[in-house]
């Protein structure tokens, strides 16, 4: 019996509209990429599961996706570990493998690995699927593309800058408003260091972030339920009212965090950036955003995350500087900055609004009606020509009837379409038919090709 | 303790070097395909389990790498089986889901599930990487890329002759020899028709084969040893013998065959592909191959292979005409026929004979030696206006010592580096080196511009 075909929960298939339009999007975040000196690599897509437990928290090893072991994988279990039936000590013991969770342990993995052959400051990009057991539901998959772009072995500003800067550029050539927000994990710590809560900064980060929507006392309310002192929420508000432009915030951060030294390293680190940024033609809004708080046991000086102006969704882009990334795997003191693009989620925006130019999704150009066996090896011979020209073309492979072939073209948005009868033949000619138009026209190959580019 | 970082063995990092290098290659694939109207499509890595096995023999079956089940997977296990330490039956207790072994299974699987949005015929190629718990040994990987080209839903003739034109095409591009072997299911079928040994083909494919190595006598020995009767050897001797032009050959046949009409039909079809070829600008050569007999119950009228002439290695590209592919999703009677160029191949043949174009590799073309804040934040708008004309550009991030610098863009082969100084800001100019000659020269950003282009 047939089987009813179907793929895993969470994965998708892409058909060729799909593709030509997801490729627009990586085209154009890799050309940028380039532009910018950064250099691709690719990694495979199953890790040890050495490299990759523990690097997600708990809950980031239970949606790691893992690998049977090959052959009798049963026989060198514990059999005691078996009669218990304990799932997770049995793991350890059947799959050695799993597939790839993000794109930066890999990359950590990969420096530390290759270090003798690579030149530091080490500027890679890298835009392959990465994969979480997550539960699938509307924008969250388990199988997503991320576009990693990161510059090791360097602490300069020049490169946060640099990184804004490729925000700027891509989604100027997507056609997508955003805005940036900035924040730096310096003034976070020097937060907590000035209120004596160093442990409660994550905390505080997420009641601040309320204060548009439940307002000032609840704010409050909210940090007095998390045993904060009534002391530090009295230092903290000028924080947690903090608002004007951007100079205006550093400026009373500079005040607040005068008796922090970390915090006011992260206040000129951020300023710093601003300064840069302020002499280039960036137009993006980049906004000092201090509720900005992702991976924070993870950063150690900038974190940036960027939203679309005309779409609720979440963040579509986000990263920070890391101090310690390869540390884990052996090599310290290499301090690192990088963003993620979330092809996935740019799909959607770029669905939603229909942000498409015309010409990213064209296919074949050109389809040479199919008569017969003679008129299609004279068809063939002309769509050398053409397709030397560059010009993507096609004879339609069997003599089906008229209508077949001209709704094929219809389908595939096919703009032009060349007939070669006896006639046309005779005169070493074809009639090319304009599929937008209508018109029709007898004509050399050689000016078929000059009309249809 | 820090973790000596690896990856699992059989699998591959990719540097810079190397992606370009596998990037001249994948990009030289996907422009043919796209110039012959095939369309792009892509599947997810994971597939049901139910999708993939029974589809690759008992030895594919073992050769997938199998997904783990999230969660408690051993609750649900039969005590029984997991007493018995059973591997084969636990793993389909245990597992759901697996990684694709090949494009063809999902390709066809694609085909079934969205028939209704696809129009026939229909042209696909796809370039994804597969996975296969082989043994690894040189030039076997348990990850490697393959890059389909099908069409299905049409049995014309005109479509193996331009899978032949894409071969000639893609491997002239690559500047790699190479010769087309053409052999066809039927004229298989018929040879074993003739002798009355229908189920000794691959037996008989196999001896002759070795026809060149061991001479006719230890050939007729090794069918006699095949169990083959003394009249069926008698009869094959024509055929074991075959030699000559294509032409030759298929006059050969014609005769050898003439009580089989299956035969018959698979030799007019060869002639007509040499025919139509003939016509053509294809100048790789083609010759009819009757050992050539992979993927055997499975193809049912061409077959092809392709080899590299300047270096020893097995087949780079191969495929044929298979006229049920769908039949086990449940689509009947839908003929297809395409070509699998074996991506990681291709990589060694090309790295072997280093037949990479220059320009192939060219990263960053411009480095900005970075002297300091001021003259950095000079470079930083220099290099907004060089980008912005398509060049590929980066400044040092640190103002690092000039050699450390110099170092850089030799390692990274940039071909110019951009000095800004004092006089260069005070003049609106920079200074631009040739790092292939050693010449400098004082120039504003738009003669640099035009002399880097």
């Amino acid at each position: 019996m047939a089987q009813k075909p179907a793929i895993p929960k969470g994965t998708r298939d892409f058909s060729p509209i799909e593709m030509a339009k997801r490729n627009f999007i990586f085209d154009t975040i890799k050309s940028v990429f380039l532009k910018y000196g950064y250099q691709p690599i690719e990694t495979p897509a199953m890790e040890n599961l050495s490299t990759l437990m523990g690097k997600y928290g708990e809950e980031g090893d239970k949606l790691l996706f893992k690998i049977l072991n090959s052959g009798d994988f049963l026989s060198k279990v514990n059999d005691q570990v078996l009669t218990e039936k304990n799932s997770i000590k049995t793991t350890t013991q059947i799959s050695e493998k799993g597939l790839r969770y993000d794109l930066t342990v890999p990359f950590a993995r990969f420096v530390v690995q290759h270090q003798n052959d690579i030149t530091f400051p080490f500027k890679r990009y890298q835009i392959q699927p990465v994969w979480r057991a997550d539960r699938p539901q509307k924008g969250r998959y388990r199988e997503f593309y991320q576009c990693d772009v990161d510059v090791v072995g360097s602490d300069s500003l020049m490169n946060e800058v640099e990184l804004i800067q490729i925000v700027d550029d891509v989604y100027k050539s997507l056609n997508i408003n955003v805005v940036v927000k900035l924040n730096n994990r310096k003034i976070l710590t020097g937060i907590a260091e000035i209120i004596g809560e160093a442990d409660k900064i994550v905390d505080i980060t997420v009641a601040i972030d309320k204060l548009d929507k439940i307002g000032l006392d609840k704010v409050n309310e909210e940090l007095r339920q998390k045993n904060l002192s009534e002391n530090a929420i009295e230092k903290l508000q000028p924080i947690i009212k903090l608002e004007g432009t951007n100079a205006e915030k550093i400026h009373t951060l500079k005040t607040v965090l005068a008796q922090s030294e970390t915090g006011l390293k992260g206040v000129d680190e951020v300023e710093k950036v601003f300064e840069y940024l302020s002499t280039l033609d960036v137009t993006t809004e980049v906004e000092l955003d201090l509720t900005l708080a992702r991976g924070l046991n993870y950063y150690t000086g900038a974190i940036f995350e960027v939203k679309a102006l005309d779409v609720q969704i979440g963040s579509i882009t986000g990263g920070g500087r890391y101090d310690d990334l390869t540390g884990i795997f052996g090599l310290k003191d290499v301090s690192g900055v990088g963003i993620s693009f979330g092809a996935d989620r740019i799909y959607d925006v770029m669905n939603t609004l229909d942000l498409y130019p015309k010409e990213s999704i064209v296919s074949t150009q050109l389809l040479f009606i199919n008569f017969g066996e003679k008129e299609a090896l004279y068809s063939l011979k002309s769509l050398q020509k053409v397709r030397a020209a560059g010009i993507k073309a096609e004879l339609y492979p069997d003599a089906a009837k008229m209508k077949k072939q001209m709704n094929y073209a219809n389908k595939k948005e096919i703009s032009f379409v060349a007939m070669a009868g006896e006639d046309e033949i005779n005169a070493g000619k074809i009639t090319l038919k304009n599929m937008t138009t209508g018109d029709q026209q007898l004509v050399t190959i050689e000016e078929a090709i000059e009309i249809i580019k």
